[in-house]
């Protein structure tokens, strides 16, 4: 029992580890935390739901996330994000020795440039997390969001 | 001290399966977490502080608690909630071997069908929580909201 | 390994104890959390980025902390704060063997008395806990608050 609860507590340090990178707008450590032949997407609840793809944001291997990060830091963004990631309700099976799949719920608190708090985008981490030599690795993140406006234009990753 | 903490973890993960049951709408496994003869209620925090009662929501036994998964599947309910919780600031006292008081922060965070995430309800969890031979499971749990506007018509749990 | 991740639970444990005694409004208590040559600042984070210093409050030492709880007690507050602390993405360094330098997101829920919940303030906590014997203290506290709207006149801690 207490192997499983100190493995959930490294899974929640891991989660904890990677919402800090986003809001700390180190973007550039980013695309370490997983691996290789990953896949990361940010897909609409309701297109999960109804089995269809089409998510904003889509990339299947690191170098895609690396080019992402190159896009953000190049693009004139109007108005740059200023997040506050909170995540809550997480659950996980072990799927094998290194691999977890885990589930979680996360909120983002936005701060508009005129000071302006708010939730930004709810919705669900449906991610596979390998341990590898060099620490805990997403394999998959998969980001379902239940908000509908979502900026789709050169989305941040959530 | 480390079985402390780890009972808290594994408190902490109760509470997190209890939230994800609610929002991923598997509503029948929600008696499930609860003892024959629990007590469930919601209460609004002022009749709390007052010592009054009148809570928006009462259940004294299970079977009450599934009645009330059967009412909420068959009424049309306008708008179907889209719920994601969040817990923070647990803590707990050990009663006795097997029961624990345990109090938390809720935060309940709704997407209207037209899209929009919001704060929908606020509060704390005041609970027992039992070890059975089936698992830890809540004896009584009070849900007591700060929130005003709460929809007392056939609230779904929280 | 499990060593660390206890450690994590247990200032986890103390964060959360720190945000209840603040919303069940035991303030009293608030000041015991504290080392004697305690700094507890709140900052704007704009200025916490510029260098700037300009703080909404400042207290160098725990004396200062016990008198603004005497005069947020006798002060005529028009509305009295209901706060829910939610805090997410704890990350630490151990400095050495009785200090830690802790980093976390905080987000404050208040319900107006007209019973509106919403996102008062986010923000992150940067903080240094030391171990005594009397147990975890705040060294010191730095409340870094994005949020631009804030009561800046006999402001509450955070």
């Amino acid at each position: 029992m207490s192997q499983y609860l100190l493995l959930r507590l490294e899974l929640a340090a891991f989660l904890d580890h990677y919402t800090n990178i986003i809001d700390s707008d180190r973007l550039e450590d980013w695309p370490g935390l997983f691996t290789e032949d990953c896949l990361y997407e940010i897909i609409p609840r309701e297109n999960e739901d109804a089995g269809l793809p089409a998510p904003v944001m889509y990339c299947d291997n690191n170098r895609m996330l690396r080019d992402r990060v190159l896009s953000l830091r190049h693009a004139n963004i109007y108005e740059k994000p200023a997040y506050r990631h909170f995540v809550s309700g997480l659950e996980f099976e072990v799927v094998n020795e290194t691999t977890y799949a885990l589930s979680a719920n996360y909120m983002v608190v936005n701060t508009s440039q005129a000071g302006e708090s708010a939730v930004y985008q709810a919705g669900r981490y449906a991610d596979q997390i390998v341990r590898t030599d060099a620490g805990l690795k997403f394999k998959s993140k998969r980001v379902i969001y239940d908000t509908l406006r979502v900026q789709t234009l050169l989305a941040y990753p959530i």
